[in-house]
């Protein structure tokens, strides 16, 4: 376990595109997706061999703080950090490295989103290693993935100067982020080889992060530090509810690395998914784009294929019909091209406004 | 109400291309579609004006012979004959004419199927009413539909000369049968003005049917009147019981309609399906195939048009996908293209290939 290792997983989010499994109270990483652990559980076995079940911590809103302490019993109840409210991953993750500081002076901090599902724990291991060695040096590292295809659903980092190597990997300078890009845009970055899919997987020195934090967001920092100062103490909870709530709503991505000079990244060559949507979800299951893809289901095809059902336990027959995704739950039903998965956020939005919140 | 007029109802036929919502114990002419009635009670209601409740015959099987006792109380008992074992529409529409014959000399009896969808019934009593006139004359007449686009799933009749009209409505010869054509062959069809969809509703003098029938089909024929000398004695069900089982398997159609010199159709005007898949339900629901129609769910659609939704009361999202049918029920789910709804019916056969007995 590599020394002053302290890992963070905020697991917030509710993931909309993977209604109607994903609902308000049961987010996608409270689901078992794919299963059969949880993907909050399956991250957390992830980091255990890095980091140790007395440095990892979780953060997560109130509405989900029960279900995260039943899905992680081994984590002591000091470990599940609830926010009483949410406030984006910018004060989150800084909360993380100062409490993490108060209690070692030369910690190191990883951020890891409790719903990415990674395979081939191996090199995911490898690259954290080499991002802890390059925080050491003082960098903010965050780990970038080596893209298999031209995805147009993440953002990307564009890679500059070598700055060092550890084991074998090349760690660079970050050029820049950029967003989303159009199909042509992500074709030309999967053909230059300098560019890296954005994992939001972070790895830095506590002190470095609220170095930076008190020159780019110098309130935040500062609130930040007097909640930590109180944590191992009678007033943690008193300061926690009475600042938390004041506090700038910013993600650590616009707040600080896109801002920060002295950002590095890991190129990570292991297979990862942000499992946004339902197409995402069958690629995780099979690479395969053809063949049909069942959980949970008794499922029967005539002239189909690359289908995706996540059943309820009943017969699903499908017809004559390609690219379908089909989710069915006790009180909902969707059937969705799988190429158009990104909109089922948009079916949530027309629940909200109808006021149907028995199905969001 | 025409002066000896008789209706059979022959309520056979399980529906396959209907599943799930159909199965072997529920086939389509119980079901309420397109509803809120049964297939059967708008049958029935359809033909009451024409014949009165004491002149109408439901022909059953013993499977189904209790769901239709319930759906149709207002039947006397003896209106309900139920076969021991199916032997085809031949042998039970011939027993329908031959026990019509038994209580009325002049009896003119016609035939209507129960899983047929009728709109308009002015225009389909005008039709009924022109064959009545027309089997006065001792024709064997079959109802016509005039085509109104080329459908490729019906049989067809092409109409010879002219024998008579009736209040308006030209009656012809049958020149001939034709099986269901592949679209190009429907396309001539329909541009000669000379075919109609042989729609399976059949009227005759009881006397001629089986007088036609003593030439083309001698052993049924004998046999038939065997049964019916017997009906209004004791010995009905023994002697019912004792011949039917060996009563040869043969339909009206190819038995008698398409062997003898002596057809003649009328042309009906009147909005007909034979609904014989999901696609065929859309049409019935809604002209428009652009439309998404939807009978007994909650539904919403983001990008999709022409989709055909029968649901289980259930909330059912449809995303990105136009031409879908999504038939709902409690222990299947179906997910079909509208233009291969035929195949549905390979579904259950392998179903029943691999033993899934409760879900055929």
């Amino acid at each position: 376990m590599p020394g002053h290792f302290h890992a963070v997983i905020p697991a917030g989010g509710s993931g909309t595109r993977l209604w109607p499994l994903s609902r308000a109270s049961r987010p996608k990483f409270l689901l078992p997706l794919p299963g059969p652990r949880t993907m909050l559980q399956e991250t957390v076995s992830r980091l255990l061999p890095l980091c140790g079940v007395d440095c990892l911590s979780v953060i997560t809103g109130a509405a989900h703080a029960v279900e995260v302490a039943r899905q992680l019993p081994e984590l002591d109840a000091d470990r599940i950090i609830v926010e009483p409210m949410a406030r984006g991953s910018g004060p989150a993750i800084g909360l993380g490295a100062a409490i993490a500081l108060q209690r070692d002076p030369d910690a190191i901090v990883g951020s890891f989103a409790a719903d990415h599902v990674v395979r081939d724990s191996a090199r995911f291991e490898s690259a954290v290693r080499a991002a802890i060695e390059t925080a050491r040096a003082g960098y903010l590292v965050t780990i970038g993935i080596e893209p298999s295809y031209a995805e147009t659903g993440y953002g990307y980092i564009r890679t500059g100067d070598q700055l060092a190597e550890h084991a074998g990997i090349s760690v660079s300078h970050v050029e820049q982020f950029k967003e989303k890009p159009d199909r042509e845009t992500a074709e030309s970055y999967l053909a230059s080889g300098r560019y890296l899919w954005n994992s939001s997987m972070f790895v830095w020195r506590a002190d470095a992060l609220l170095e930076e934090m008190r020159v780019l967001l110098p309130e935040l920092a500062a609130t930040l530090e007097t909640i930590a100062a109180a944590w191992s103490t009678p007033e943690r909870d008193d300061t926690f509810q009475r600042l938390w709530p004041g506090i700038e709503d910013v993600t650590i991505d616009h707040g600080i690395l896109e801002r920060s000079d002295r950002v590095a990244v890991v190129p990570g060559s292991f297979d990862w998914t942000d499992l946004g949507d339902w197409h995402g979800f069958g690629k995780v299951l099979c690479d395969d784009p053809r063949e049909n893809l069942t959980l949970n289901a008794d499922v029967l095809t005539h002239h189909a294929s690359g289908n995706v059902v996540f059943g309820n336990g009943r017969t699903v027959a499908i017809v004559g019909l390609d690219d379908v995704v089909v989710v069915d739950t006790a009180d909902a039903l969707l059937v969705c091209n799988r190429h158009q998965a990104q909109d089922v956020k948009r079916l949530v939005d027309d629940l909200k406004r109808r006021g149907s919140t028995d199905l969001i």
